[in-house]
């Protein structure tokens, strides 16, 4: 599964149990470089990371093999990424920037190297894409593989963008693509063929790192990424603000694949768009004079709640699931 | 198994896939005072803890069911002080004081709820122990109980005491206790009872956290702390610093209890002393002429490696095995 022409360890035939914790952790650290925010990389105790403010913003999310990745269905790179890019996007979400990741993993004694490698192989990449790298790590025996990321991040002197910042009258705006996780997904399970932007957006999302610090110096009242789906994690705004938000369906641009994948399975793109996790977009809440960095488009509006906040799309509940939680 | 008497939380029937997600994240958070260095804590996308002087130090550990505790044995609240513990420790063993914690727990949807309440709570307790407290998580579901916890710690200025530091001529000392936890295992391996004190720090081991900057200020040249066993860990320093270790088993001292244990079972204490992990101790070399703080004993020197570095016990190889590492 993994490709050995993208990943600079050399394949091996060995598994985890017969090289070793201590094999594993240097085929992982080895030769990679530490981005400027790392005062002191793996190798002792701990590791030390820069917090040029005097603060360090700090999230932690675990994936389960069988629950959160399958790997029949992503490569161990591919996992990698999607374990750093779901943390990353939490730090964005904040306003901050990442600056460091520490990583848990835990696998059977009997898994090949090649997918420890892979993983690890996605985590510098992801790490480095969002402006960072892998400071520090664990490796044990688990029954099943389970991975554990903690990212860290900087807001360089500026306040946290919070759930609880919007004020009616706000617009509600969204950055990065919405549903395109779900509808790869539902291509998978469905074993239907083709869409491979889809199926490529559920292996890795692509989160825009960067427009989380741009939301926040455009004055973003309010912000969130999108883990859960769109309906449920601007929920949370809601609520955390006592804000309603009514959502405009005809400002959710459907790309083409999108909708020639739902035709195929006969559902609503939209249903995607609202209730996928996965994709990481950023969404928040600007006062409504406000410029929107590019790469925001404005889907709603909020006012003050009437009751329990609620969040509709073009006035009406939507009538599906929310999205995502742990345990359904 | 939970001590309902210690617990603060309320006894339920209930299975976290009852109580859901949420649920069990509101039973975890509810009425917890932060520690003075969260500036925010559990409920956003990320927490945001104070780094007083620019830099954040940095460590994750995780822990598996049947690997590295068993339900049968610790109760849930001994397994979440456990976990907070052992990455607690590592803060210490760069000379650091602990700011905060982030914890990712994955369970079955079956899991006695009461079993995630034990687990925080006891989390909660060794995090304020630690002088911190826990600022955010994540829940999920997964086939075996697994804990990750990342540590965060602060240096105050002082630079960090890493494995290289130590010097030939130095002493080597300890803070805390050895081999506590391999008697308590042993003694729970083999079904013989009594030897309750063993027994507790192999469930709970109780770190000297304050050692480890009390060791910075003494002018420690290394630090690290006993996970592995203490002959892999100073070995771990004898590499890092290109140093020979010999210990002295006349300075060992031996308690009562963990005697009558040795001889009930037929083996060495000191073996346990020598290999035996997880009772967190601290151990480093300091300067002969230093001033060691009150709590540390001096258990061997250290002269210039004359190849590849040893740590020795009476000028000679230990013959047994020299401590725990994963995939073993």
């Amino acid at each position: 599964m993994i490709d050995a022409g993208e990943n600079r360890i050399p394949p091996s035939s060995l598994t985890v149990g017969e090289v070793g914790e201590f094999g594993v952790i240097d085929r992982a650290t080895k030769g990679r470089t530490q981005s400027e925010n790392t005062i002191l990389g793996p190798g002792d105790d701990a590791a030390l990371v820069a917090a040029p403010d005097g603060r360090v913003v700090v999230t932690t999310d675990m994936l389960v093999h069988g629950r959160h990745f399958r790997l029949d269905w992503s490569s161990p790179v591919d996992i990698g990424r999607k374990a750093i890019a779901q943390n990353g996007a939490d730090i964005a979400a904040m306003g901050a920037r990442c600056t460091g990741f520490v990583v848990a993993l835990g696998c059977p004694a009997d898994t090949p190297v090649n997918v420890t490698d892979g993983i690890f192989e996605g985590m510098w990449r992801e790490a480095g894409r969002a402006g960072a790298s892998v400071v520090g790590g664990d490796l044990v025996e688990s029954t099943a593989l389970v991975i554990s990321v903690t990212a860290l991040g900087a807001l360089d002197g500026r306040g946290p963008v919070l759930r609880s910042g919007a004020r009616a009258g706000d617009v509600v705006a969204v950055a990065g693509v919405l549903g395109w996780s779900a509808g790869g997904l539902a291509v998978l399970q469905s074993g239907i063929s083709g869409h491979p932007k889809l199926v490529g957006a559920h292996r890795v999302p692509r989160p825009e790192y960067e427009q989380g610090v741009q939301a926040a110096l455009a004055g973003a009242t309010s912000l969130t990424d999108v883990s859960d789906g769109l309906l449920a994690d601007l929920g949370h705004i809601a609520v955390a603000s006592s804000v309603d938000i009514d959502l405009d369906s005809g400002s959710f641009s459907i790309s083409d694949e999108m909708n020639s994948a739902a035709e195929e399975l006969g559902v609503s793109p939209l249903s995607w768009m609202l209730t996928g996790g996965e994709d990481h977009a950023l969404a928040g809440t600007f006062a409504s004079a406000a410029d929107l960095p590019d790469g925001w488009t404005v889907i709603g509006r909020t006012t003050d709640a009437r009751g329990a906040p609620t969040v509709t799309v073009d006035s009406r509940s939507y009538s599906g699931p929310a999205g995502w939680t742990s345990f359904q």
